[in-house]
């Protein structure tokens, strides 16, 4: 019975409660946490990592004054039940419901949306600096960052900043040894040996202590003295990645003792210029089976607690396009040794840890450094190497400069397998892929592509592996579609005619072709023959069939799971255009000109028009039209 | 006399030279570099700084096979009068001729086209994995790059995944104190301490052979000991910030001493793991007033040598859209101090030193690290301040993920004001700002214009920061033009009619707009009476006025200095598709699928159409059409 957590209405009332108190907090906060898992697939052991830093930072800080920011917000879930949604919290995730990531509608506690990594220090340090000329300099400002996201570029630019300014800026570096995946790079191993060095954590108070007496004058040489001191005194002392640059380092001390957290953090809230206050915590702490296996239980499918043990609610067995892309991936580096593949700390994500067994030499995590894993793979492709760049659609942004650059102006063969194009479904706005077909088809040089199913997928990939310059896949989080394409191989900017019709045709981009066939199958029960059209190709665009098209269907009806912003149909209107096509029997589907909201995936495309019945309705409005014009 | 110089055909000629006869190639490089000055505007500080670091690395390695990468590849000069285009060097910058920036096209020794800052070491280092990969593993690989670039994110996310790695990578950081202006940070601060201080400089090694006779044994009370000795030598070695992620840190040297920089180069070119040698270097050295001012002679105009001093040769006196936009930001601060600043290490460049020097507490010069400025900025919006973004519009591409999801998705007040949006002239392909219309407008939320003259610029900016969410505003490396625009007040979404006419209609974008005019009276002189729209928003588009003009007049011509692809153009075919307007009678004109060379940008434009007689023509050859048609 979450008898305390329930009458928390706001974070302040944490500020009154006894140690004891906060304690039992925590323990219902993980009872609730483990409650939800038993219903639906949500963020579940990064959320029991952070229960006591969370309860240590509300029951000192105010943040309705203060600022606090949780990069990449996966681990907000104790942080909403304190601040005013434990009522609401079984609506997590869902259509309506809560946000799994920070939501400014939601409540004033949450200031930013945060579902990529990295970017809480610079935000904080901007919204101190802001404070601070707006003579609010009383209020605090915190950032709470993971090890995992820590050695995305922007935090380095952030603590260059940081470092100048000298702003009262806390950054709190939760360590938990993990990204999804444990965690890799050098900033991973720095962090362990400040953990573990017995050196660092006892030792060095003494050493420094004694150095203190040391006395130091005036003259040259004893100048000299002074400064081989500090020289020792920064040795001994541990965080001296972040002392070099001007933030003062302090811990590491356990994140999952309230009481020491609070006094940690009582220390640091008045003191001067920029903090690290490294936390170590244990993702999945608290809940056995998710400590012991914090990578499954990251984002667990739903399961029942029984006797402490998860007992795994089984879903649909339907192998989605990641399984197809990560075979595909598999038979290409069999097939050929020059095939790399990179991934920004996406290796479950994209159920890739069988490939990283059978190719541990061929398969480079870099951490959450998208920028630096294409350009990397930039570096491959210019030796000869066939790299294969997964990382998804939305955050593949972070390296858009390098796309530019590093790829695409240099006309470099780099195989981009962009996952999560289209909604990401519940995770929400900051996951949805639906910008990439508008961010990367401006380029020169790239060839983009997008499989109507499975099997097609892995053509592509096996097609862009041949080719010359930057390739481009897309596909969505989804069960892969199963339409029996004919093995039409895959030729340059060549669509499929899935069927001929000439009452009408409809261009089903990627997923979309399967809802095109259904369409196209209502329609026919209407006596409507209407051609479904798999374009495979978003650039280049298939000029011929598509003239045919214009010349001999009544109407085109584009669908796509992306922004109609610059999209797939736009290109089509701009193919269109530059031949002297008439467009005026044209309709593009897609996603409309708003940031979507979270919620099932085919539930929020439907309302968009894109179900077999919304497409069928468009079709039928634009039939009717032209015979209404005949 | 270029005596030796001249007789290099390629650069292994330079391992046989003496050090005399380097040096004497030194001189005669500065010669050449001083006398090109005297022809046009150019890159010079920065390649007199690497002058003989340049001869250094290759003298000792042989770059036909080893890898080297010159990041922010504007110092690249005299890496090309040693690689075999001395004869060709007159030609740089101009159209046809050598690029200003690495070019693969002109030489093996070149591998990536590189003029944004900080992806040196990514590329480096995956082209040293893809060598090892390759079994080539005796193929050294070098990256070059600047202390200003450093603090890119980049850079980190490079270190982490080099110092993991571990492979044999050799980062050369040029250290002279400069991005364009003084840089920034506490990187930089971190540097300047490597630099200054004696204890690191002279008595380190003394200190840490003493430690190494302190005898160490087996238990754990000495083991103990160890430690403190290695955190004591840790302390007295510089570089820690380096060492502690797994590099080696050599240096600081001298990069002006070819013998002293020879020595290192070869005492490192065959250890183990990556290490970062340190260089010090003067921008402008060897040519007194170059080393005084590196500001002004980092791309100084034209100027004649005489008996050691510069003298300017003037240029155009017309104010360029970026002094516009300079002085529109400072009436903006006086007006309302909300108003904060950010740039990218582009003070500069944006011209914007007085506004630094009059408000230098809302003035943030973040270094060469725009992914941060814009998250930063985000911060400021959130507190309630109105920050202005002022970044290239091609550099502005390192912070697409920040514009997503700091500011779109979260719908805050920051301007971008984009200067270089379109075609930058002679520094060619990386610098050509061509794809932020397509990039930008993919975003709900955002707000974007394009100023037809210079007086409007100041209006926009004025009702940008009137606005509650992002606003872009994209303009030219150019002079404004002068049309005497009525002095319309900026509403949302409501563009201008310049002129009337129903024989058609030509919408100039931004700098296309004056040109437009010309167009018109060319067309006028030939009796078409064709309307002049000065469109202003890009998004959201002027509907009502569109719709008059797909109505009324016989054809529309679109002339936009910005990718075709997804760009205004497109944008207007969308909406035209959505209202079921005829495009039949519609033509684009703006920048094809293909990346631009460097050139005078006039020239460029014209051979895409996009002159007064381009945009004519294309009226003509439309009106002929409809004529027909008719």
């Amino acid at each position: 019975m979450a008898k305390l957590l329930e009458s928390i209405d706001s974070a302040i009332d944490l500020h009154s409660m006894s140690l004891a108190e906060l304690e039992q907090v925590a323990d219902e906060i993980r009872e609730v946490l483990c409650g939800l898992l038993s219903i639906r697939t949500a963020h579940f052991a990064s959320n029991l990592g952070v229960v006591e830093l969370c309860l240590g930072l509300h029951s000192i800080f105010d943040f309705r004054r203060d600022r606090l920011i949780w990069d990449t917000g996966h681990q907000i879930y104790p942080h909403k039940l304190v601040t005013g949604r434990y009522q609401d919290f079984a609506s997590i995730r869902t259509r309506g419901g809560l946000m799994g990531y920070p939501n400014p509608l939601e409540s004033e506690y949450d200031l930013f949306m945060t579902g990529h990594a990295g970017c809480s220090v610079s935000t904080a340090l901007g919204l101190k600096s802001g404070d601070d000329l707006c003579d609010e300099k009383n209020r605090k400002s915190v950032a709470v960052i993971g090890d995992g996201a820590f050695p995305s570029g922007i935090v380095f630019e952030a603590l260059n900043n940081a470092g100048e300014l000298s702003s009262d800026l806390l950054m709190i570096l939760n360590d938990n040894r993990m990204s999804i995946c444990p965690r890799v790079g050098s900033v991973a191993r720095y962090l362990d040996r400040l953990r573990t060095n017995p050196f660092y954590t006892g030792l060095k108070t003494e050493v420094v202590r004694m150095l203190n007496h040391v006395p130091v004058f005036g003259d040259p040489a004893e100048r000299m003295l002074a400064q081989i001191k500090e020289g020792v005194k920064a040795g001994l002392h541990g965080g001296m990645l972040f002392e070099e640059l001007g933030i003062r380092y302090v811990g590491p001390i356990d994140g999952h003792d309230i009481g020491l957290l609070r006094k940690y953090l009582k220390m640091v809230q008045d003191q001067k210029g920029p903090i690290l206050l490294h936390v170590v915590t244990e993702k999945g702490h608290g809940y056995q089976p998710a400590a012991q296996d914090p990578v499954f239980f990251h984002t667990p499918p739903a399961f029942e607690n029984e006797q402490g043990k998860a007992k795994i609610i089984s879903g649909s067995g339907t192998p989605a396009y990641t399984h197809f892309a990560r075979d595909a991936i598999g038979d290409a580096m069999r097939r050929d040794e020059r095939v790399t593949v990179m991934t920004a700390a996406m290796c479950q994500g994209n159920k890739l840890e069988p490939v990283r067994e059978e190719f541990p030499d061929r398969f480079f995590d870099v951490g959450i450094c998208e920028s630096h894993a294409v350009a990397f793979a930039a570096g491959h492709a210019k030796v000869g190497l066939r790299p294969i760049v997964t990382i998804y659609s939305t955050f593949l942004q972070r390296s858009y400069d390098q796309i530019f650059q590093e790829v695409a102006l240099q006309n470099l063969p780099v195989v981009f397998m962009m996952d999560r194009a289209g909604l990401a479904g519940p995770d929400g706005p900051t996951h949805h892929g639906v910008f990439d077909i508008g961010y990367m088809r401006v380029f020169p040089n790239v060839t983009f592509m997008a499989p109507g199913d499975g099997p097609e997928l892995a053509k592509m990939l096996d097609f862009a592996l041949q080719c010359e310059g930057p390739v481009a896949i897309r596909y969505p989080k989804a069960s892969a579609a199963k339409l029996d394409l004919e093995t039409q191989p895959i030729e340059l900017g060549k669509s499929q005619v899935v069927r001929w019709g000439t009452d009408g045709a409809i261009l089903g981009l990627g997923p979309m072709l399967e809802v095109a066939v259904q369409a196209a199958d209502l329609l026919s029960e209407q006596g409507l023959n209407v051609a479904v059209i798999n374009p495979r190709f978003v650039k280049p665009l298939d000029e011929e069939l598509l003239e045919k098209v214009f010349n001999q269907c009544k109407f085109v009806v584009t669908a796509e799971e992306a922004a109609l912003m610059g999209g797939f149909g736009g290109a089509v209107l701009e193919l269109a255009s530059d031949r002297g096509w008439d467009t005026r029997s044209m309709r593009r589907l897609g996603i409309p000109d708003q940031f979507i909201e979270h919620g099932d995936r085919t539930e929020l495309l439907a309302e968009m028009g894109m179900s077999a019945e919304g497409i069928a309705a468009a079709c039928r409005q634009l039939a009717g039209q032209t015979a209404e014009a005949v």
